[in-house]
């Protein structure tokens, strides 16, 4: 009843007053019992305080009902669900189902977008799409061909549509939005087509433009101030956005920013990381390529950065750094700190202050990955923040041209896109990783809009010591910097995890298996083969006075480009193909939610 | 044990005696553990003698693991299960899983007929395939473009394939075949695209010809005898598949055979039924039009017909007679006789002495049925064994280019391809049922092969007085002519029922849940929403001791065409699309096995 009423009242309000929308939403999220944010929370922890499922029962779990989307391409993100509705979405042609809880998944409405196919072929990594927002009475969807538009929660109809970009440009969208206060929050994707990356607030009123903060070029385009925004506690300068590139490379110059979003509220401050310079042949573009590669802190209401942290400077073999920020709030050294928490595609994982952008921690989550000896962490270093290059492993130093073996990790990181879990009861992370390593040869390219800005060729296989998968489900400790517990998989993991106050963490595999472990020591308490492979995120509600976990499984997304898109070729899609070329022994395409409870 | 023993017994014989492989595959049948033919058994009964799931605990079922099948449209048929492999077939492009039963459904092997898609759009009824069959050690696929396949089961490896028909024709398949002794008797769909039906046997060793039967045309391509061969009891007469048509319109006169067979080993006699007379204007083909519409008892080894029914001469409606016939051994007034029963689309259920043919019950099995009084019963009347036809629902004699309003049934008949059950424990029928009534408007229609040649535009809605649905579930008495209990449906079932000695009754429906009910009272007794609307066919098997029941969902067929191809406008996909749009409300495309099963 009290979830009725919270509803009803987001609902009428109709988005008057902007602190108003954000305290409802607030609210809203603050309710164990809905999953109305993507990433669980604005921290991004997708930690649920629900305990229904716990470690002693979760043994038990059955699945109550099921869901084909009608799409068969990769289904990343999970359902929303608030009050009474579920709402789920597909990969292009990005459909919205809301689906009623009270019939086993009815159908309420459906909002199928008209968008041009010719959009698919300028997705680098699958169709994919990371899933609606919700706020102030408004479902939000951000489809492949960039087109935002709001959604009545109610009924489906559009109440505003804006375009972001120009996917003729090689401009698309995969990621969710960030609705905070009065603005929704987007990025764009397109790092593989010299797409020059930025974040975008629009009205959750209208639609109208608020402000756009590109990843790299003048001062005035990414909203930094010389003085005042800082880099590892010191003012980045005048046109930083420029200053680390060659001539005009910027303008083409990546830095997509098409991860997750988190935000700070007592700090009005946003959080998310920029992608890969363009093009993957590093010759191309001499200099630290800032801002690609990078942890931004911005303002919510101006977009004006506060800090920034540049991880992998110059990058030569495509870490984008877009992976979630996780915001927590534990002891360092005795000391209370709000702290950010970063998995980087890079192999390293990060722990920041998030209100200084300190840097803290910056340590490998994967014994293998070799490229980096580690993080200069001397504040008095000229280095200090950099991470010291391996020679044997520099796609820069071996030259246009040749192949650079056995790097690791590949291109696709330790992580990618997929979402790593916090439990504030153990303090660990749960981290979906890639063991994948990778050879890289660059070549030239040159720029046409729209075309494929690559210039890499690559080839993706387990490390060479491997347990003989290419998967870890890891429990990270960001203080200490250290593996607590590791799980093999035998392919990546894609799917993003779910703690619950239950000492329950969830994750999917690639093969289809939705997993459950203990959050204490990692032990496997259930598993479920769910139709096909699994690179959506866990989550979990309550209905009817039962807690219930849902998750979208249709393989897909860059590791599974090759079922996706029909590939064989190995070095085909993005050099992702052969790596996983298996995964078609366990699983075929198909997206459908399937939802589990406990029996009665 | 003694399953895998009985299994690799088969597989290793190679087909080499013809009575050895039959009494093979005859054993594998009659082990209920196994699920080896798409009908069950010869007798086409779908009931299992398995009962560790029984009336009293099938509340408790679980899914145990699931399947996506990586295919979108309709889903008919089931998978089969031999050993520990399971067996998945889909629509085009009829792929082609053998999942490992130990291991949730792992793929041992997966065969993918290149097949060209200009065969899509000569299916008259969605891209649906009714399922593989099992013989020797070979996994027999017909493909849509009416490639007939033998697979060796271990590997996938093709051991033979032989093109039966011309898609370029209008010639194409979605049934399963038929394996029997030394030979596969296989169909042909096409009888909205003036196709000449036919069924012909090649041989399991090599896949050469053996004979070929057509529904109409001389002595000679009928494989009748004007003497031997009877209709109730009364020789046919010299080409009596020519004498009922006027000129050579039985050259694309339909009748075609992509039905569900049934064998009796002791008569050595098959059973089938064909299709509609080609067009569908009645006008353009004065006369009875023999053989469509009609029940063949025909002779494995030669093709020759022992006898025929023929059920609605001169069809006005599209009531294809190729439903399945179930064969029984039944007291009839006290005496043992040796029954087939069969669900007609015309709304008749005829139960028939399947040694001489003769004629024993013809009743309604939907009240609602109104284009006949009923079947004259009397054998010394002219019109013995004719259905009595109302003139107010003769679309032959209101004319072409008039519209004949509120036809009960629909041309998707009282049943369609959806199988019916049989217990011998209850005696009772349980009959997936459509309740739809149409409009049907003949018009004048010129031949172009391959192309459609259909001659009238239908409407289809519910019955008037109907429930407020467009289908039941019933239990049928064959002797009495009776129903025994009647379970409204939403929608039309269009799953095929599965009955077990654990005195359960499954099916599927449209919306897409799997049902259990009491055998005896139809009380429900479990319900599970699987992500798609079924349109398959539910079968049980055991493995690891433990019975397993299976489903296919995956909505399409005639009565999900608009879902399946994308069709709004009401009168598209023959007149389906309308009555059925509100299935959209309830469910999305996606093909997906479900496999349940008791917790441990
Ligand atoms: O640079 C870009 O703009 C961009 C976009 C995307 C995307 O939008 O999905 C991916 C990537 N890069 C990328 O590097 C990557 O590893 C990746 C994986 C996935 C995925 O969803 O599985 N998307 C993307
Ligand atoms: O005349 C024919 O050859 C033919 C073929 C088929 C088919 O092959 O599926 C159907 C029909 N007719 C037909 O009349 C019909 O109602 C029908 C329903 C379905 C189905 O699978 O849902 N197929 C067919």
């Amino acid at each position: 009843m009290k979830r009725l009423l919270i509803l009803t009242t987001a609902m009428t309000l109709g988005g008057t007053v902007a602190a108003q929308a954000n305290a409802d939403l607030q609210a809203l999220i603050d309710d164990p019992n809905q999953w109305v944010i993507q990433t669980g929370d604005y921290a991004n922890t997708r930690y649920s305080e629900l305990d229904q499922i716990n470690k002693d029962n979760v043994g038990d779990l059955q699945v109550a009902w099921t869901f084909s989307t009608g799409v068969l391409r990769g289904h990343e993100g999970s359902p929303l669900v608030i009050g009474d509705v579920m709402y789920v979405h597909t990969p292009f042609p990005n459909t919205v189902y809301a689906l009623d809880l009270n019939e086993d998944g009815k159908v309420i409405w459906k909002y199928e977008p008209k968008q041009d196919p010719s959009v698919i072929p300028v997705m680098c990594c699958d169709t994919v799409n990371r899933g609606v927002a919700y706020a102030d009475g408004k479902i939000i969807l951000h489809q492949a061909d960039t087109t935002v538009v709001a959604l009545n929660a109610e009924t489906g109809e559009v109440a505003w549509s804006v375009k972001n970009g120009d996917p003729a440009k090689g401009e698309t969208n995969t990621a969710t939005v960030l609705p905070v206060k009065d603005k929704v929050i987007v990025g764009i994707s397109g790092g593989e087509f010299g797409v020059r990356g930025s974040v975008t607030a629009y009205n959750l009123a209208d639609g109208s433009l608020a402000w756009r903060a590109y990843s790299m070029g003048p001062d005035a385009d990414t909203l930094m101030d010389p003085e005042n925004t800082t880099h590892l506690g010191k003012p980045v300068g005048v046109d930083s956005g420029t200053a680390s590139w060659e001539g005009d490379q910027w303008e083409i110059g990546g830095g997509t920013t098409w991860g997750w979003y988190s935000y700070d509220a007592d700090e009005n401050l946003f959080y998310y990381g920029t992608g890969n310079p363009s093009t993957w042949n590093p010759a191309q573009r001499p200099g630290d390529n800032a801002w690609s590669m990078a942890i931004f802190a911005r303002d919510v209401d101006t977009g004006m950065a506060k800090w920034v942290y540049q991880m992998t400077p110059h990058d030569e073999w495509d870490y984008d750094g877009i992976n979630e920020m996780i915001l927590t709030e534990q002891e360092v050294n005795g000391e209370a700190r709000k702290l950010l928490t970063h998995f980087d595609r890079n192999g390293l994982a990060y722990t920041l202050d998030r209100v200084s952008g300190e840097l803290l921690v910056a340590e490998k989550y994967d014994p293998t990955v070799n490229w980096t000896t580690g993080v200069d962490m001397d504040p008095a270093s000229e280095t200090y923040g950099r991470p010291a290059v391996v020679a044997e492993y520099s796609t820069e130093q071996n030259g246009e041209d040749t192949n650079s073996v056995g790097i690791c990790p590949a291109a696709l990181g330790t992580k990618d896109q997929q979402p790593a879990a916090y439990s504030p009861k153990t303090e660990l992370f749960y981290v979906p990783t890639n063991h994948v390593c990778m050879d890289y040869e660059p070549f030239r390219v040159s720029y046409t809009a729209g075309q494929p800005y690559v210039g890499a060729t690559l080839s993706m296989y387990p490390p060479a010591d491997s347990h003989g998968g290419m998967g870890n489900f890891i429990a990270w400790d960001n203080i200490a910097g250290e593996i607590k517990w590791s799980l093999p998989e035998k392919f990546s993991v894609w799917s993003g995890a779910l703690a619950t106050a239950g000492d329950v963490v969830f994750y999917g595999t690639l093969e289809g298996y939705l997993k459950a472990v203990s959050a204490e020591t990692g032990e496997e308490l259930y598993k479920f083969k769910t139709p096909s492979g699994i690179i959506g995120n866990v989550m979990t509600y309550t209905h009817g006075g039962k807690q219930h976990v849902a998750i979208l499984s249709g393989v897909g997304g860059w590791a599974g480009i090759g079922l996706a898109a029909g590939l064989t070729n190995p070095t085909d899609g993005l050099g992702a193909v052969g790596g996983y070329a298996a995964l078609s022994d366990y699983t075929a395409l198909g997206g459908v939610m399937t939802v589990f409870t406990l029996p009665d």
